[in-house]
């Protein structure tokens, strides 16, 4: 469900789609307080039971502590089989909310409402929950489908413009991947985003919505399709944790299409241009397009061949041919297996 | 597959069933000196990869921060997506490297090889997987079906006299709740049992084992026959954990199966003469069958409260009506909803 004002529906929907003994709803502080408190209100006002668990917000802390003081919170509240979890916040909230919920009392339902862009448009969709360890991102966690997804775009106007730009690096991503004609109409629209128009913005979660579904349904454990939207992510994961995840995961992603582009061009399964369209494309929302100078190549390298891409010991990346284009390979795969020279020559191209 | 000898079928069973490019067999201290060590040569004489990975035995470290060692030593091997884990051990392990499993990179194959009684008959089967937390036992973890259960009776041939008691005590439970044929012929191999005559006791498992999937394969998710298997395990639970796990699982359950019994009884959910039965059987194999002196009715009962089985805040029992028997209630629901009073009694005459 997409559209403006929805956030005031959700305890009628909550009680016709999922029915719940009482309302576990996780926020992070920030959203807490915007949003978290007057929930609760409306959901009580409703007559439901519903309790508010916060954590300190920012990508640091999606871990397997913070998930342990939640889950322990939960059961000290008394929350049984019969409660259900609303990941109320960002991407973080809703992996870590996601995955507080797929392993409490070996799972209970939970609802995706996505407050941030990059929530909206990519995170809350597709039932990837999950924490951060040391060795890298989302590497301990769960498949675990929300109930539903509510995304009220009017809670984009209390968004960070930082925030904005880094949800548009993963429509971007959509676009790069499956939709050239959407990446038009993002740039087109760009003026409009960028001051957080909400009908431009409306109309970008649409169609990245509609985009991330199709690619989900049809490989829901990303076993082949799906692969496709790591396209970013996989030196991109390798800069959001070298940074000390002092880029958001946005501007991880944003130099980690630059990256892989580059990579993409070296290899030959994409023919020049793509890279210079990728970076036009970023630098439009002011998003970062070249390497961090402090992260090395050795590090981000070891980094990368730490992440769940891994297979047999090769890094597997995917790699679109032209702006809308990721298709199967002629093997069958999805993905490219790469060595850690080509790697090494496209970080250091990326600078 | 249940049999003698099995354990050296396991490579060729591995490669045919669960394809992997590295098994990260999981076993605690004990169990890696008897089979865990021989398991990796088998594997690798085989040509496939295999890592031993190792915890130290007891239920007290069947917790969250053991499974993010675990987690944490199996990223480190560079075990992979394509990575499978073998459970080979007791209850603890299954449950443990299962939750490893469910959660490694949002969950890879695993299999079960239990050398374990009580695992072989009863925690093994069934796709339960998880850990414990200080609020109660295993209130964290997920749904995850192992590949298969390969189950080598001889490995019993180890196994120390009182985890065969304590195996039985889930044997028994098995017959109470659904066939008292069953009840006859464990009582009859009694002594050969006590013995640990391996021809019986893989009557025993085999016996078991089609009860628990039958069972299983009605109501995978728990939400109705299931929680017939439940019997004596919510005041079982309880006890374990309050005896900060000095008494083993099976210990627990039979003083638990005792307190439900009664419990059972004084509802008048089961005809006079059930607890009497129960703890005939139970002493058979000199199970514990009284409630320990040192433990307060009042910590139980808050200990029974914080358990799984808690919906809208009651607490409800899977209570047999006779031995062998434990149908669908009236109301449709496989169990009865019990309130604090008619617990502390059961607890109190159960001493």
């Amino acid at each position: 469900m997409v559209g403006r004002g929805l956030l005031r529906e959700l305890p009628r929907i909550l009680g016709e789609l999922c029915p719940a003994h009482t309302y576990a709803v996780i926020s992070d502080s920030r959203v807490a307080e915007l949003y978290g408190l007057r929930v609760i209100e409306e959901v009580r006002a409703a007559g439901r039971r519903a309790e508010l668990f916060t954590f300190p917000c920012g990508e640091w802390n999606k871990t397997r502590d913070t998930w342990a003081e939640l889950t322990d919170a939960l059961l000290h509240a008394g929350i049984g089989r019969d409660g259900a979890v609303v990941a109320l916040g960002g991407g973080v909230t809703g992996d870590l909310a996601g995955f507080v919920a797929a392993t409490f009392l070996r799972g209970v339902p939970f609802v995706q409402v996505p407050t941030s862009l990059l929530a909206m448009l990519d995170a809350a969709i597709g039932g990837k929950t999950g924490v951060d360890v040391a060795a890298g991102k989302n590497l301990v966690g769960a498949f675990h489908l929300p109930r539903f997804v509510l995304t009220d775009v009017d809670t984009l106007a209390t968004l960070p413009k930082a925030h904005i730009a880094a949800g548009m690096a993963e429509a971007i991503k959509h676009a790069v991947v499956a939709d050239a004609s959407y990446l038009e109409a993002i740039l087109a629209d760009a003026p409009l985003i960028r001051e957080r128009d909400l009908p431009a913005l409306e109309r970008v979660v649409m169609r990245s919505v509609t985009i991330k579904e199709e690619v989900v349904a049809a490989d829901p454990r990303e076993s082949g399709r799906r692969q496709v939207l790591n396209f970013g992510h996989t030196i991109g994961h390798a800069i959001e944790a070298r940074s000390g995840y002092s880029l958001t995961h946005g501007e991880a992603v944003a130099i980690g299409m630059v990256a892989e582009s580059t990579l993409a061009e070296s290899l030959g399964v994409a023919a020049p241009g793509l890279t210079a369209a990728v970076r036009a494309a970023l630098k439009t929302f002011a998003l970062p397009i070249a390497v961090p100078e402090e992260l090395s190549d050795a590090d981000l390298l070891e980094s990368v061949q730490a992440d769940k891409k891994v297979r047999a010991g090769k890094v597997r990346f995917a790699l679109p041919e032209s702006i809308g284009s990721l298709p199967q390979r002629a093997d069958g795969a999805w993905t490219v297996e790469v060595g850690p020279e080509a790697i090494l020559q496209a970080l250091a191209a990326s600078r």
